[in-house]
């Protein structure tokens, strides 16, 4: 295997540090997302909280926008009923169950201030807790939106990856090593660059460290994404993957770490994908065929299913 | 025709595929955008539905808002009814008819937070839902204003083109491949970015293929778009379009894509602008004429309805 | 003048084109704007009325919001009034004027959402009108924040440039055409990259025409701008200055526009900033004169009212 | 020392100036920030007041809204008394203290849009003060939320830096001026960029001047930052700090800035760390020892409190 020949400078890491891959576990996860657990971040941090807010699953937002909504009016229901029930005009509780009760309603109407009146505050005390908790309303609903539209509005991209790369014939008498991608949102994507970085497993001098090289490719740029992009690496003498085998990238866990940017021409970001092949991924002496049909009227349709699909030679 | 004396990699796309052009359909339609389909979208996808949200019209989307507050009234008005309207204080209503109209304006001022009190809930069950449904109309609406507000302040490029591409007079005794284009936004553009790629069928073996490369430009950058912007492909021995003649581009769907890059320096994004010219839109012998004007201070004036004007030869 | 010697293509404009400045009308103002009018620009578009509502001062936009409200709650009074006041409950006047007023601050409550209740809605034609005047309140007080938040929120670059530029010394035996700025924003701007483009009037066949090629500068770019920049063109033997007078300038209506972009670091975005010079502007044999202080902890005091002080040699 | 032999331009600064370091003052702040006072900033900015109000901390800016809060109220309680209480239908106070209270909580109803409407406004007077509170209300709110917003959605980078620099063993028999950075926030940087800049004052004819010049990295960009990042400056020939000592740097008051710049993937903005080093914080003959451990399951952990950790030689 030709790649031990390629010199490493132990400080030339490409931020990926130089630790073994062990137990199959990838830095780099398959949907993207970083693999490595980080002790000592700050508990408390309102950037981290932002962060978290607008990652979150969409049931867990509600669930706290909601959950969020019942114990503030319950807090402010036990305020006013501190203050006396007597102080707020129009409850017609007679117990402390429905004491408790008018006083959440009105804490409701209060912080949402739809204000219906029926109910309303008397006094000093009662009057300046709704004229707080109806600002407080006012702010937290708009950060609550605010929220919910960040989500919304969230730039990302969302490509789907050939599920495998293939090691493909490729110009004359030569092979290349092939991914497929195409773009799964409506939205136009221009402008893309792809880096992909190789690594393994080394053993120097009795101790496993990880090693990271980027791979060149055929093409690294493309101009605008209108149906598919099959990234080549050409498998040549520059390749320090020329003639690796199955056992040699299993030996060492190697794999693919896949790194895409482009720009969102719709909504003007700069978006990225992550994606990771283990050698487990990659298939030898196989093509992708076709993802295309005609439509009647000459129009290309790409079939998004047919991404990944290849036979074998 | 000297395009086919040009070496090309088939694995080398543009991001365009190898596809050939069949009954006019040419991958970037005029108005830029791209014209594939794709099967396999997911449906339900909150990117996707945000992007058609911004991106529909004006007419469709003032419907949408307009149907989706009259249903969600109308729902709430069945619950308050199925509650029982005698648990809305003030609603005078005397039939199912009436009672309905109690419960769907009592649920529209609920929702919009204007809560004029004059019908107001009784009870556990009509209380929770007015709660509830605040709570859900000011998320709404603060969505819906969001939505509106990201439509109004969408960063976008709207670049006026001429009509046609001249090949005119360049330098002594060339020619040159030219077209035309103005700003027809307020903003100001600077840092314009031109690429224009060349692409017609090729009959390889028999079988029609898509051939895409980038024409070489006189100039491909210029640092601010005061006035318009001739954009020239020499025509020189470099080019690949030298001897072109109309047969030759007719007889292999020629057509030239526009891909440009700009900076709104208003509001500090970066924007896009696409276009496609075929091969019926190119003229030979001819030459732009002026699209300026002196105002009576010496101001220069651009009328923007000249942008494609020109002369023959 | 050894500008004249300097060899032109006409085709290739900077964006320009190639009109000659008369009467003294450059193409870039000294506050950066730029000096062209537009005829056939789209009298509607979003795009464009968002542009003015963003640009126009703080006074016609808070005109232009208050206009809005009084004439809507006009508008809106009188379809009250064509309904029936006797559809408002509670309102009490007596006479058509006293009805109007009640119909228009009626309309005032609904669309602020304030619904204090004392005047309500009955019957369906004026419930009806209520329910969409507080949905449509809604959504214009949320565009309406909108803009005032894009108001402040606005990425812009305030930089002060000293008032003229000096033609000093610079290395040994050598000159420089300078300038200074620095940023009257407290935020910080990194990157800071500047363009300088230098123009005149020159007569081809009896013709005059306009020129445009960029300065060479000693420093075309700074990491962070801490303090002020002196940005210096070197007049050596590459400048086509290297000689030039005052009459030389004059007489060809030269003009220098300065584009600078930067990025500000405090809201992670780029900002343009341009400026232009007269030859009126320009000073032969000064220097300028520090514009820091020491406070007396030893720190760096910037005082931007010096930043275009300088001495005559 | 071998840094003075190093050719300096009077006029190449790199936006720093000339004006020495006294009294131990470096230019950039260990946090970050930059240490000039300015003078002539223009006292009422929408830029700068915008900056103020989004960079404050959050104990001050809650002060604030709250404050504004109790203000306006105040005002336009005044207002009312002034127009008379007896304007306000429902207003049960009997003496001024009362009454003020009456037109305050009003206020505050009216202002947060709430609007029980057990007190509501009689007469134009009243009316019309009412409808522009609850005008101004809701632009004065949405603007608070736009604030609150944009506070907590600002793209920022937190980076936890080395405490202190190194020079440790580097490549065979060579030293390297090294420290070493991780992310404290749970996004995901890419696109690394670093650039360091040394400074120190010279004596140029007894004048003290300082001067700057980046330092050669043996790694300026890594794609993405998974784990830390130990930046490299080799001391070799070509560094001029090769044979530095700590009298050397003490001397001339020397500083390192550190510019960070990286890509937020999770938000798709470019974000900026900066941080200085004194001499005072460079240690000779050590380095730095693993930040890292590996989890039951083979998984890297990344100890956020070891990243300043090192061993002397």
């Amino acid at each position: 295997m030709p790649i031990h020949k390629r010199k490493f400078n132990p400080e030339d890491d490409l931020g990926f540090g130089t630790q073994p891959v062990l137990k199959n576990q990838p830095l780099i996860r398959q949907d993207g997302s970083i693999n490595v657990k980080r002790r000592g971040l700050p508990f408390y941090n309102t950037a981290n909280n932002y962060h978290k807010l607008i990652t979150m699953s969409w049931g867990k937002f509600w669930l706290l926008v909601l959950s969020s909504y019942l114990i503030i009016n319950t807090l402010f229901a036990f305020i006013y009923l501190f203050i006396g029930v007597e102080n707020l005009n129009g409850a017609e509780g007679t117990n402390t169950y429905q004491h408790f009760w008018d006083a959440f309603f009105f804490s409701a109407q209060t912080i949402s201030t739809v204000g219906y009146g029926h109910i309303s505050p008397r006094g000093m005390a009662a009057n300046s807790v709704a004229a707080l908790e109806s600002m407080m309303g006012l702010l937290a609903f708009a950060l609550a939106t605010g929220l919910l539209y960040g989500r919304f509005s969230r730039p990302t991209a969302k490509i789907v990856y050939s599920s495998n790369m293939l090691v493909a014939p490729y110009k004359e008498n030569a092979k290349g090593l092939m991914f497929r991608l195409a773009n799964l949102r409506r939205n136009t994507l221009i402008d893309l660059q792809m880096e992909i970085i190789f690594s393994y497993n080394e053993n120097v001098d009795g101790k496993l460290v990880r090693r990271f090289f980027p791979l060149e490719l055929e093409r690294k740029r493309v101009s605008i994404l209108t149906l598919s992009w099959t990234v080549v690496h050409p498998l040549d003498e520059n390749s320090p993957l020329k003639d690796m085998t199955y056992e040699d990238l299993k030996g060492t866990q190697a794999s693919v770490a896949i790194l895409l940017k482009a720009f969102d021409d719709t909504f003007s970001q700069t978006v990225h994908s992550r994606t990771s092949y283990k050698c487990d991924d990659i298939i030898w002496d196989a093509k992708f065929t076709p993802a295309f049909d005609r439509d009647e009227d000459g129009t290309i349709v790409l079939n998004l299913h047919k991404i990944g699909d290849f036979v074998r030679l």
